[in-house]
């Protein structure tokens, strides 16, 4: 069946959750939003592309850090509301320049920090 | 730091995504979505527990169908507002009796299925 990213259940801003899994890991690295375009945007460029929310702007992920995430696979889940992008991914994918989003472990009812920055 | 429910970030509904991983393999197994009182059971109970947008009520994954995630670790991520769950999950994941809920890749515009439900 081919694909149309109006086929997909969007949230009354328009928006689907897109998570971020390492192609070689296969760790988690992030979670952010796309529109019915950046899904489209993605698919056409390879390149994982957002819509920022706060900047309400689409958001080539890496495109000023250079962090870039190439695009190995979109898979859609059961209810068609939550997309998971598996991705290469340059450099750190979190902006705190953490390898990932989810550096933080609550362990015993306390946080603790699972990682910390990359040098440089 | 102590971990608070209350110092998440959510949504105008109340509620935060929570995405689910399989702590053996790796696999992410789905994506839904707690409020405040589902992240604190889901720490005192070590059962994963989201809140059901549909039935309005807490949802025991696998209370009813067996297949539970038996909380392994959790994580927040930089931004306060995306959790991740990494668990063991017993039996399937996904309401359609396959392993996970993103079995539907999007390969060279079409759409394919990557998995068959379980037998049984």
């Amino acid at each position: 069946m081919a694909f149309d990213p109006a086929t997909l259940v969007y949230d009354d801003r328009g928006l689907i959750p897109c998570i971020a899994q390492d192609a070689v890991s296969g760790d988690v690295l992030m979670m952010a939003w796309m529109n019915s375009d950046a899904v489209a945007k993605t698919l056409e460029t390879g390149r994982v592309t957002y819509w920022s929310r706060s900047r309400r702007s689409f958001w080539v992920k890496g495109e000023t850090s250079g962090h870039v995430q190439e695009l190995v696979d979109l898979r859609v889940d059961c209810d068609r509301d939550c997309l998971l992008a598996v991705v290469r991914q340059t450099g750190p994918a979190c902006h705190t320049n953490r390898r990932v989003c989810f550096y933080t472990s609550v362990v015993d009812g306390e946080e603790t920090e699972l990682m910390a920055p990359l040098a440089g």
